[in-house]
C-alpha cells in the first residue's frame, strides 16, 4: 500500500484522533491505532457510505466522504501498525 | 458499576471478541479491551438502536437488543478496563 499516500490522509484524522491514534481528550472518540485491519476498512467505509448514523458517526461522515477505498485500504494498514 | 453483573453479560460477548477483548481470529470483529468508554457505550447504544447497518453490525444488533442503558454502562466499564 502506498505509505506516503495514508501518512497525508491520516493528518487529517490525527486532529481528532491523535498522531498516535490513542488521543483520550474527547472520550466519544474510538482509539484506533492498532485496531484490527478488516475492521478499520469496514467501518471507514460504513462511515462513507451513510451505514452509521449519529452525531459522531455524521462527523466521520463528512470526514470520510471523499476517500476511495483504495485510500481506506492504504488508511486502514496505516492506522492498524501504529504502536 | 456493578462488576459481576458486567462480567456475566461480557461472556456473550467473548465468543466473538475474546475473553481478553483482543481476539483477531475474525479481523472484522474490533479489538475492544481497553477503548474508550463514552465510545463503547456509544457504540453499543448505537448498535442496539439500529442505528448501524451491515453484516456485522447486524450481528451486534441481535446480541445488544435486550441490553438497559444500565447495562451498556456497566458493560462499557468492564471493557475499558479490560487489559
Amino acid at each position: 500500500q502506498d505509505l506516503a499516500k495514508a501518512r497525508e490522509i491520516y493528518a487529517v484524522c490525527s486532529s481528532c484522533h491523535g498522531e498516535n491514534g490513542r488521543a483520550t481528550t474527547v472520550p466519544q472518540y474510538p482509539v484506533i491505532a492498532g485496531q484490527n485491519r478488516a475492521y478499520l476498512s469496514n467501518a471507514l467505509k460504513a462511515y462513507r457510505d451513510g451505514k452509521r448514523q449519529g452525531t459522531y458517526a455524521s462527523m466521520m461522515a463528512a470526514a470520510t466522504r471523499t476517500l476511495t477505498d483504495e485510500e481506506i485500504s492504504a488508511l486502514a494498514d496505516y492506522i492498524a501498525a501504529l504502536k
